[in-house]
């Protein structure tokens, strides 16, 4: 090994990172909190490879997204890219395997995404986990507001504090050009350019692009607006005021269906509309949407809808979706957990000691046994230097010194399985 | 996109797998079911990347998983590879920065490893999950025994029936060989060989390449009677008198401690000794054990001590730890996992539905809202077709229908409410 191969071996790449101790416990319970409230709304899981033919994952993505891409090539020649993201591989297992079953189909996923970024930051790095839903087969305004009711909900059992959900519908900008000079298709190139200055909320390089693609009149003029179409739901009005053909009055019907619905369910407050939300996937063909939450300078969140892309694999069925981002997530929850033993026993060699390590255990307690040789005071003293609760030690007689964190007492053995008894985690 | 590329894009490559419904529902609970016994034991989660330097996960590793291992290669030109393992990463955040923490650590995991198998078969992938741990720090029997403690715990927690632990002694083996042909060195291949032929009980392979190396006499005699060193505590004793110098006794005897200390645990009727459990990782330096399952043809588990490997990241550490295939696991383990709803509600415009869905799902019951415009009649036909116990729809006057598997009434919302808060998932 030469000397620079031995530095390599001791490093991460960069954009990678290690999680352990309360780190690794925080993400675990974020992921079983979400998962529970998955479950809780009807999603059951959807388990794919972390890897797959480059040309199923390349699906609709956008020029980005496959710049992003780790590809690497298997020994029979094909190439094969690391995931970056879940909801193209769910729509192939939907498109192939599933497009016979009962309607709708609600999935959710938790796994890793890979996304090579030139400069990895804080929350933003090139392995990361994604958790989300997707419910396919229900096309209608409901699907999209449970979707967004979901995500609610989760950011809500991640404890996220003070966050908001920036609702949008990208058919109603690519409506609005579907007009532009006379009915020219805009290439997708130039479609991303007009999405990214609206998103930017950039007016100069927004008239800058109309002008280029002459784009003018009422058409221009509602586009160069939609940046500034965000807010409660007035807007809504402004926007079918602005509409300029029907499918962009359909667009903000649908938008105003969806916030009424997510009124009746009771999460309005925390949904703000923005026709200016149109940076999305390439595949969005809806509404679209990003949450953010207080302090943080990018989305925890992002999801919407997506009808044409299961047909790539099969089954032409309506979609829709978010993912969250559950280390971005971690920056901001407020679960703490607790990863230190609460009970030390010594004693491997003592069954009598182990009986009671299985007792405490089946109470869910966090259970260390003695394995370096400790005693009597080295093994108390190493008890309290690691947090715990209760340590147990023998003695000759075949009684018990219990310490706890109120007192020290000396037990038979019947009298310590009945104290253990009333232990909680 | 040509039609070879198309079809590629709905398949997955050879040797991956999705998991859905059940089958993800059931991986999903082993691995909680994992983490809450390695949890119970004192043991806590580390989390290590996807892949990193190709230099890092090859420490140590033997020619066989050097071969299998996924390379590709990073935009700055290095060679990075998918993990095969989970033990060498967390060997690499152990000695780079855990280094001077109060030991023992205890560490747990739980992901994906990637080896690229040549024909991969049931319970053999190319991405498969490891669940197991790691005890750094303890050199002692009492760490050796609580690893396997642990591994029977973790397969009893799975609900897999008729399992057994072959626990063997790398050690041994490699103590009287280090005598052969008056101390030669074998080489890492040999070594290999020998190891291969004692595990596969080819008595005469195992002749043959004895007689190739030139090793004879008592030497040879103990080693051509290795493979029928397996069964209970007698075989100690055999071993002992087998035994050709003062390390390979000193093996013996380590063992025959583990082995007490299990019986202590009151788990050594789960255990078997077998001197010819040799075939292992390449870092192992004493004891190797695999865990079976009646009716599976491959191990659900294996494990072993590590003494040497954490020492090439930085501290040198003795270190203990197991590891075991959750989808293998998955072949034979008997939890059942019920999917479906068990709550179907109609009227997700009706905001007093949501609130009744949301205090069901308060009671950890799987609810699922209507976003397909069923209602009435054919609400109940879905609800039925997907077996929820319960299926709620709201009546003109204010009032709910509850159809429940024992009947149907009709009940006010503070009746139902009242009802719902009995349920139980």
């Amino acid at each position: 090994m030469t000397s620079d191969t031995r530095f390599q071996a001791r490093q991460l790449p960069h954009g990678l990172a290690d999680l352990f101790y309360e780190q690794a416990a925080i993400k675990t319970e974020l992921e079983s909190r979400l998962q529970d409230t998955f479950r809780g709304w009807g999603y059951q899981r959807i388990i794919t490879p972390t890897f797959e033919y480059d040309t199923t994952l390349s699906t609709e993505a956008s020029p980005q997204l496959a710049e992003e891409m780790y590809r690497l090539i298997d020994r029979e020649g094909r190439i094969l890219a690391l995931r970056p993201d879940m909801t193209v591989p769910t729509a192939r297992v939907v498109g192939t395997r599933l497009y016979d079953q009962t309607l709708p189909l609600r999935f959710y996923y938790v796994g890793s995404v890979f996304r090579y970024d030139e400069e990895p930051q804080a929350g933003r790095r090139r392995e990361f986990t994604q958790a989300g839903i997707e419910l396919v087969g229900a096309g209608t305004p409901e699907a999209d507001a449970e979707v967004v009711a979901v995500a609610i909900g989760a950011l809500e059992a991640m404890e996220v504090p003070r966050f908001q959900i920036n609702l949008g519908q990208v058919g109603f900008l690519k409506a609005i050009l579907a007009d532009a000079g006379g009915g020219i298709r805009l290439e997708n190139g130039d479609l991303r350019r007009v999405e990214a200055a609206v998103h930017r909320k950039n007016d100069r390089a927004l008239r800058d692009i109309l002008d280029e693609l002459h784009i003018t009149g009422r058409t221009a003029d509602a586009v160069a607006a939609i940046p500034y179409l965000c807010g409660d739901v007035a807007v809504l009005d402004e926007a079918r005021h602005l509409a300029t053909n029907a499918e962009a009055t359909a667009a903000v019907e649908r938008l105003a269906a969806v916030y009424e619905l997510l009124d009746r369910a009771g999460v309005a407050d925390r949904v703000s509309l923005d026709l200016g939300e149109v940076r999305s996937m390439a595949y969005y063909t809806g509404i679209s949407f990003h949450g953010y939450a207080a302090g943080l300078g990018f989305d925890v969140c992002s999801g919407g809808r997506y009808d044409g892309l299961i047909s790539h694999f099969g089954a032409d069925l309506p979609a829709v979706g978010f993912a969250l981002g559950v280390e971005r997530c971690m920056l901001v929850a407020q679960v703490q957990c607790s990863v230190a033993p609460q009970v030390v026993v010594q004693g491997s060699a003592n069954a009598a000691a182990h009986h009671l390590a299985a007792l405490a255990r089946a109470r869910g307690l966090r259970v260390e046994m003695d394995v370096m040789g400790r005693t009597g005071d080295a093994l108390i003293a190493y008890g309290r230097e690691r947090g715990a609760r209760y340590i147990i030690t023998p003695l000759t007689d075949g009684r018990y010194r219990l310490i706890a964190t109120d007192g020290e007492r000396t037990l038979r053995r019947g009298a310590l399985e009945k104290e253990i008894a009333t232990w909680i985690p």
